[in-house]
């Protein structure tokens, strides 16, 4: 028997055949037709989850369950809601199993799906409690406990990015002001590049994004940081400073094993790493007190596909 | 069979034969004394039960449990670290074991014990996903989750008076900027009552101080609320918006089922609870999704009894 996870993205559909030791053994993909609307997009991913497995020499009772992560989240009837892809409390679960029939249905958040990967087999296998933070566009989080997805009594829990650790000089899209997502994902960074060169500081950042300040991107800021560049050494103290003050939040609440840290931006993980546990334990009550391991995500574009394909 | 409760504050210790139906039969009561040191404490302690069970015509074997409500944290070996009694990883447990031959002893933060009160038999019964706030002299937190306490991997989950939620005027005694007990507790209504006076406001809070700053209490500036005093409101709205934000950070981290507000300070409940629900939504990322009811506890004086009576 296989399981088969789906990466359900903003602009493309990734999908994948899973053993049970984690591998994925085929793969497939679609875009996402936004404006087609909903029963389109979920008839996509049926097609899509039937082309694969013929594809792959297998057939549909080969495939014991079938798991999406979705940028979103999904409450307790199965309902999903996906700003992104303009999905409002849609019946993904049901109309899925009407398509797929004699499957099992799952769908989880794709920071939630992406933990679950990193429990079962990577940063984090083993641990009973632990959070994943996805660093990326936004900030995503997941919680696993127990080996199990934690997403709280109304599917609306581990939704870090909107935790208010702070002031900020801007506005979350969310409407509120001192999100953690609003100092810590990639817009954040180039946000505040962009107000410091704005302010007249010299940095080669802008040089590095073809003196075009609308081109600055998190790579960029890191680069500058490696070559010793003042201004993307300030962006990147202040990104990590607040890093430490929404883990040390994390742990003061979770109190987890592990806090894994994945999305676009941990691809910097020797910048990111180096120090941060002193930074968190700066704000954490307890002096004499192990806290949680601080590791890197072990698992990229996969995440997403491993991770669903574990939900249960 | 009865079990024990016992509610060891800074300055008291309160021991508690709790029945099956969480009902109080008996109790008894004893100094802190700390500058005796650990030692002295736990004898004062085994001392306390034995004399309880003695006064209510019970016999050592009728006790199933001891269990203990502490201000601080216990770690996975039964060591206790209490900044207020001046413990640092003491060993409780295996001291009062010592003491209490053949007896189970237990021990838990004394806001995680009051949530398992609430849990049981109070506010969050039948819940599966429970959080307390106890708003005091600072803000303690506790989780319950499917009835069994949730203190993390190392002890110090719940620890939310110290999550990080904005910028502050003072810091805190934790040496950061910003904990949640800053804005939140007893303390911090007095320090900002102190701050608008020092520049100058005039306030009837003043006046029921006894024109002493220095005696203003968070009662009197709630007292001053109902009389439409302009800096009692400016004071306790800055609280409930502080204290929106914290909750909104909790319904993003756990989405608990229920949010149970107790502490001296949650006796000015109608002031509280007044607007709180639409004050916590605007912070929440959904809008069209059900968030955690917010209450107030049951038990006052009692909880740490009756919730220490029931750990196992």
């Amino acid at each position: 028997m296989y399981r088969i996870g789906i990466d359900v993205g903003g602009t493309g559909i990734k999908a994948g055949i899973v053993n049970y030791n984690g591998n994925i053994i085929g793969k497939g993909e679609c875009r996402t037709n936004t404006e087609s609307g909903f029963d389109n997009i979920v008839n996509d991913i049926a097609n899509l989850v039937k082309k694969i497995v013929v594809e792959n020499g297998l057939i549909m009772k080969d495939i014991k369950s079938v798991g999406l992560g979705i940028p979103g989240t999904i409450n307790k009837k199965g309902e999903a809601t996906c700003v992104n892809i303009n999905w409002n409390n849609v019946p993904l679960i049901n109309k899925l199993k009407e398509l797929l029939p004699n499957i099992q249905v799952y769908a989880q958040n794709d920071a939630t799906v992406a933990a679950l990967a990193e429990t079962k087999y990577g940063s984090m296998k083993g641990t009973n409690i632990g959070i994943m933070l996805t660093l990326g566009t936004g900030v995503g989080g997941g919680i696993v406990i127990n080996e199990k997805v934690f997403s709280g009594a109304h599917g609306i829990a581990s939704e870090f990015g909107h935790m208010i650790i702070g002031e900020n000089f801007y506005n979350c899209n969310c409407g509120n002001n001192g999100c953690f997502e609003t100092f810590c994902s990639a817009t954040a960074i180039i946000k505040y590049a962009q107000k410091l060169i704005n302010e007249g500081r010299k940095s080669i950042i802008l040089e590095k994004a073809n003196n075009n300040i609308n081109c600055i991107d998190a790579k960029i800021v890191f680069d500058s940081y490696r070559e010793n560049d003042e201004v993307a050494i300030e962006i990147i103290n202040r990104f990590k400073n607040y890093l430490a003050i929404g883990i040390s939040n994390l742990v003061h609440s979770f109190d987890p094993e592990v806090i894994s840290l994945g999305g676009g931006v941990s691809r910097a993980h020797d910048i990111i790493l180096d120090g941060l546990e002193e930074l968190v334990k700066k704000h954490i009550i307890f002096e004499d007190v192990e806290i949680s391991d601080i590791v890197i995500a072990q698992f990229g574009n996969d995440a997403g596909i491993i991770g669903s394909s574990v939900l249960s």
